[in-house]
Formats: C-alpha cells, sequence, structure tokens
C-alpha cells in the first residue's frame, strides 16, 4: 500500500477520536435537531443522490437482478433513509443514563454511567441506505463513526455522505464525527483494521466471506452480525395449526433475510400428520424443500438434505426439514447446526418449552412465535445497527443501547486505602 | 507444531464446549458446596501443593526476588487460596437473573435473561493463585475455563488444577468443567487462540508483551486487561491536605498494583504552595521523583520526566509528576497519556469537578478519593478476575456479572410476523 494511503488513513482514523470527546459532550436536543436537518437535507438533495446511484448501476448492469435491487435507490427509499433519520431523532438518548448506583463500606458513592462507545467503524456492503442509518445511530449515541462501504456502491454512499457532512458543518460539528473512507484500494481496510489506538469497535455488515476477513484481519474488538440459521422445532406437544402458521411466517414472509426459518425440525410423534399439509403448501408457494429420509418419505418431490444444507443460510425459498426422535436431538440439531441467532418450539408443553429455551444458547429462543420478530424495532428498542450474532458486549438487536458502553463515577470526600 | 499436539488442544476445547452446556444447568447450592469442597481440597493438600512448588523454584532460582515471590507458594498463601472459593460460593450466583422484561406491540413478552458466556480461556503469568481464583470464578458463573499458566508456575498450577479437578470429578461434574494446557510449547498459545469454534472469550493477564501478543494472534473476542497508568490531579481549588493525602496513599499504599498512581498532575496555581511538602514526604519514603521542569525548580533533587515517563506503568516507588496550566490540560493529558483505568481529581470546586468526571475517558473517575479503590471488593462486586481497560462487554472490574452474557426468551401465543 502506498505511504500517502497509510497517512490519509491514520488521519481519518485520529479525526474521528478527537471528535468524539467533543461528541460526548452533545445535548440530546441538539443531536436531534440534527438527526432533522439531516432527513430534511437527504429529500432536498435527491436529485443528486439519484444521480449518483445511477451511475454505480450503469456499472453494475453484469450482475443479478437481487444485487441491482440492493443497490437501488428511488424516491421512496430515500424518504425511507429520511424517515430513518426521523426515528433514530424520536429514540431516547442512552448517552448519561445512571445505570446503577450505591455506596461502597468506605462511604464512596459509585455511579455506572452510560457513555459512548468513542469511534466506531463499519464495514458494508451494496444497501446504500445503511450509509445514513449508521450515521444516524452512530451520531445519537455520541460515537464518531468510520464508513467503508462497498466499491460497487461508492458513488451513492459519497453523495448520501456529502450531504449529511454539509449538515454537521452547518452546526460546527467536529470534522470527524462521520468519515467516509472512498478508496477503492482493498488494503485499505487491512490497514485500517490494525488501528487500534483510534478506533474503539469494528462491525462488519455483510456475507460471511467479508465477516471473516475482518475478523482474521482485525487487532481491534469486532462484533460480528453473522448469519441467521434460524430454526422451528415443532414438538410432540405442539398445536398443530398454530405450528403450520408458524414456519409458514418464519419462511415466507420475508426469506432474504437473517431471521427467516432456513430448517425445520418435527417430532417424529407429529411428522405423518404435521408435515403432508404443510409440506403441500410450502410446495404451492414455490418453496423448494431439502428433507431427511422420513420428509422424503411424506413426499415424493422433496430432495435429500445433505449435512451441508442444516449449516446453509439459504436467504431464498429453499427449505431444508429434519424429522428427529425426540426434544432433546431437536436441541442438539440447533446448536450444533445454528448460527446462534434465533430459534423458536412450538408447544403446549410447559417442561418441554423450559428445556428448550434454556438449552438452546441463540441470542432468542421463541416460544410459540415466528423468529421473524428478532429485530430492534419489533422489541421495542428501535432502530438497530444490526443483530449481533457474538456474545461479548452486545447479542441479538443491537440498537442505541448496544452502541455505548460505561464508566464508573466515584464520588468520596479524602478516602484512602488502608 | 506437531499434529499431536493440535488434536489434543482440539480434543480440550471441544471438551470444554460440551461441558459448558451442562455448567448452564447446574443450581447455585450445588455449585456452592462444590466450591466449599475444592477449598476444603486446597487445604488437605497442601502439602502435595507446596511440593511442586518448591520444584518451580529451585527451576527459578536465577530470577529477581521479586520474581521468586510472586511465585512463592506457603501455606498462609494456600489458606488465601482457599479462603477466596468460599467467598465466591458466597457471591450471589448471576446466572438466570431477569435483567428486565417487558411486553412488545404484537404481545410477546420478553425477558432478558443472564447466562453464562460459555468456554473461557485464560492465559496468565506468575501467580499460581490465580489458577484457582479464575477456576472458582468460572465455575460459579457457569462457564468452563481452559487455563494456561506461565511454564515457570507449571508444577504448582498443574498440582493446583489436579485437586480440584478430583473434586469436580467426585461431584460427577463434567470432565471439560476445567481445563489446563500443560505444555510447554509456546505454539500451543497461538493455535489455542484460533479455536473459534470452541472458545468464546480469551482473558490475557499479565504484562504488556503478552497480552499484545495475544490480541495479535487471536481471533477469539479478547478482553484486555492491561496496564494501570492512572493520575491524581490536584486542581486549583484543592483541599491542599486531603490532596497530600490521597496522592500519598495512591503512590504509597501498595505500588506494584495496576490502580497505584503513576503519574501526578497539579495546577500551577498552587504548585508552588503544594508540591514542596509532599515532594519531600515522597523522598522519605524513597520515592523516586521524575518532574517537569517547574517540578525540578521546586526540589532540586527531581529528575527531568521525558516523555516516555509519562507513558510508563512503573510499579514501582517512581512517579512523573506534572504542572499543568489549568484543568483543560490535565483532561487532555490524561486522555492522551494514561491508559483508560483509574484517574482521579482533587477539587472543592463543582464545575471543575462535573467537567474532570465527564470529559476523562477512564474506567473508573475519582472525585477526591485515591485511585486504590479500583477492586472488584471495594466496589462490592465481590472477587474479580481482573480489571478490564477495554471498553467492551467489560469495564473496569471484572467480577461474576461480567462473566455472563444474556440471551432473550421471547414468549408467544402463535405471534406472526405481518
Amino acid at each position: 500500500m502506498k505511504k500517502n494511503l497509510k497517512n490519509e488513513l491514520t488521519g481519518i482514523a485520529r479525526q474521528a477520536k478527537t471528535a468524539c470527546a467533543s461528541l460526548a459532550l452533545l445535548s440530546s436536543e441538539l443531536k436531534n435537531a440534527v438527526l432533522a436537518d439531516m432527513a430534511f437535507a437527504l429529500l432536498s438533495k435527491k436529485s443528486l443522490i439519484l444521480k449518483a446511484n445511477r451511475q454505480d448501476i450503469s456499472a453494475a448492469k453484469a450482475k443479478t437482478k437481487a444485487f441491482i435491487d440492493r443497490l437501488s435507490l428511488n424516491e421512496t427509499r430515500i424518504k425511507q433513509m429520511a424517515d430513518s433519520l426521523l426515528e433514530i431523532a424520536k429514540l431516547k438518548d442512552p448517552v448519561g443514563e445512571v445505570m446503577r448506583a450505591w455506596n461502597t463500606c468506605a462511604g464512596l458513592s459509585i455511579q455506572k454511567v452510560r457513555v459512548p462507545i468513542g469511534v466506531t467503524a463499519i464495514i458494508y456492503e451494496s444497501r446504500p441506505n445503511v450509509t445514513a442509518d449508521c450515521i444516524g445511530l452512530c451520531f445519537k449515541s455520541g460515537n464518531s463513526v468510520i464508513l467503508r462501504g462497498g466499491s460497487e456502491a461508492l458513488n451513492s454512499n459519497l453523495a448520501i455522505f456529502n450531504v449529511l457532512k454539509q449538515v454537521l458543518q452547518k452546526h460546527n460539528l467536529p470534522e470527524g464525527a462521520i468519515e467516509l473512507i472512498a478508496t477503492t484500494d482493498r488494503k485499505a481496510v487491512d490497514y485500517l483494521l490494525k488501528l487500534n489506538d483510534y478506533i474503539d469497535v469494528v462491525i462488519p455488515r455483510g456475507g460471511e466471506e467479508l465477516i471473516k476477513k475482518v475478523v482474521k484481519s482485525s487487532t481491534i474488538p469486532v462484533i460480528k452480525h453473522y448469519k441467521g440459521i434460524c430454526h422451528v422445532y415443532v414438538d410432540e406437544e405442539a398445536d398443530l395449526n398454530m405450528a403450520e402458521n408458524i414456519c409458514f411466517n418464519a419462511k415466507c414472509q420475508r426469506p432474504g433475510v437473517c431471521n427467516a426459518m432456513e430448517s425445520m425440525l418435527v417430532h417424529q410423534g407429529v411428522a405423518a400428520r404435521f408435515l403432508p399439509g404443510l409440506l403441500k403448501k410450502f410446495k404451492d408457494a414455490d418453496v423448494e424443500i431439502r428433507g431427511c429420509a422420513f420428509t422424503q418419505k411424506i413426499a415424493k418431490w422433496v430432495k435429500p438434505a445433505t449435512e451441508k444444507d442444516y449449516r446453509t443460510e439459504y436467504l431464498d425459498l429453499i427449505l431444508s426439514v429434519k424429522v428427529v426422535p425426540d426434544l432433546e436431538a431437536a436441541i442438539a440439531h440447533i446448536n450444533e447446526y445454528g448460527s446462534h441467532h434465533s430459534d423458536s418450539i412450538v408447544t403446549d408443553d410447559n417442561l418441554a418449552a423450559g428445556k428448550f429455551l434454556k438449552q438452546v444458547d441463540s441470542a432468542c429462543v421463541y416460544l410459540n412465535a415466528s423468529t421473524r420478530f428478532t429485530d430492534g424495532n419489533q422489541f421495542g428498542m428501535g432502530a438497530e445497527i444490526g443483530i449481533s450474532t457474538d456474545k461479548l458486549h452486545a447479542r441479538g438487536p443491537m440498537a442505541l443501547e448496544e452502541l455505548t458502553t460505561y464508566k464508573y463515577l466515584v464520588y468520596g470526600c479524602g478516602q484512602l486505602r488502608r
């Protein structure tokens, strides 16, 4: 990598670090006013953004339809970005919250207080709306943000970024509050991920390959938003009508997202009664089924499922199905093959439910509901930066609160340690 | 590295992963009974442990006195280890705590529940008591633990480990609940730090070099317990008598630990009145002072402080001193040169105090108290696995609660996403 680029990246990171000290002190009122201005700016400069987006799209012509769809902006999508920023403005500011307060034997008065993390780097792909969302969430939680989007969306990302940056300038807010790495040099990310002195956390959002690469080269803590191999397990004591609705909803309501069901497990005691009807319903909805031997016996058109199928996030109208001997086998399968994201049991048996909820090692474990509810807004936490599949710091929906850390304020009157 | 060793390490990690599923389900009563048995076992097998310790000590003869002291065990220290385990048994079990519970618009009932992290790997140096402390804390919080101590303490660590492992076996608890890497092959750590599939978190405890090495090679999340470059800032409006006591306590009460003061900052408005008396007191206590030009003018015997001094954790009777023009300069110095561990301001000025507490970016920020209180027990949190200088997951004293994560339990009655 050229020395110039190294210097540039270090300069960007240092500037972000400097900015976060003053961002941490901004009032909620000011932050909300800035967010509202940002929303307004996106709308009033939309032709500029759409023009940049058209450049990206014409460069991407050879790609798939789904790819182009993810990349494309239009008036509605820009309106959605603006609305997101207005929603973030309405959310409660987590910064400054006293999480706990107590006195110690030595007479010290301690407060555990929420503070911003500092500098957040976000490495992401495709969807240009992520640019505005991440800026909004990081700004509201008092963090500087360094963005590095995919090269395929560079023009769109830059256009959105510049519009929002101008709003910050208008309010005399520090330069480094939001930064975007505009170079397409792939080595830039590797270098960025070593800047421990300036960057506090890295959040990769994208495919498995991107996330693995970030984890491998980063010396900065990473919060992974990995894949969602979500299961619904239909227990022997399930209300089969409810189970059918939940499974269909979890698979079909929006198959391209991380909280959609990718694998369905059915207790052998109900499989013969439950599967024929639902499999037909799936077939009518164009869902391809890849099943175990038992499932294949029930419907001849079912393809055989391989080991790999049970470990695959299809993000598509494909479903793996397995008939299991009992609850324990279902739990073991989920913990072994799943991605610790969201898993559901359908049952009327309280004991089975309790065991499943306790033993399934996932961020969100459901009883009698669709996995599709794993979402910051659905959980009542507000807009999210993603769904963490990590166990440290943030697990599950990562919203404003999860973009903060804490510090201890210790009030004394001359206390000495004996 | 030999293929055998790789297989052995993977086997150990896999066994730990298997064990943590059942550890997560143990009742507090059983865990406390096992901890009490462990304490008893340490005492009844003390001659065996002391014998192993003598082997380590005779092999370490060439080392410094401080090194031998850290390595040495005796009856009192074994008693302390046993007492620690009994104390851990008395602490509240964090596992299963409902941190928050609420209902969503869709009628889902959500509980955010504390659960063990899973498999913890701890890489540490010297003091063999760390072996027992870490086993106790991880076991109580429902985590499996993989220990890798320094080769200089291998015999002592193994002896302690074997005594505690036998207690687990007596209670028919899973093999993998506690593991110790006994090989002295240095490549073992590198390999261990890549076993993401089995290990959830790595906690390095030791010198800067060890921690940097772990951060560099680990693909598993690391919680760093880094150095403590702690400051006391004596403000213009300080009660100078209180300030003198606090500074002396923070430096001298136990200079070899991470929460001792390494650098003292004094407002220029009080420096001429404050410094002469305290510098003499430090001199009488054999504290070497390395100061700025102003400090050197006040006492001729003060050595000049270099840039490096202000970034050094002495862990010894050495102190760097700097006279600063104002509060802002003190805050800027601490954020630039400190290690974000523990910093204190002495002042009677509420405005200055507020600014310092808010703007100093450290885990623990004090008003009118010694930095020496940063400690799990002193904070009322109980025994700690260390003081985290990281911002993610755990910051400051890392006790039982910080050895847990959470999951969301979502109770529905057939909810579907619209």
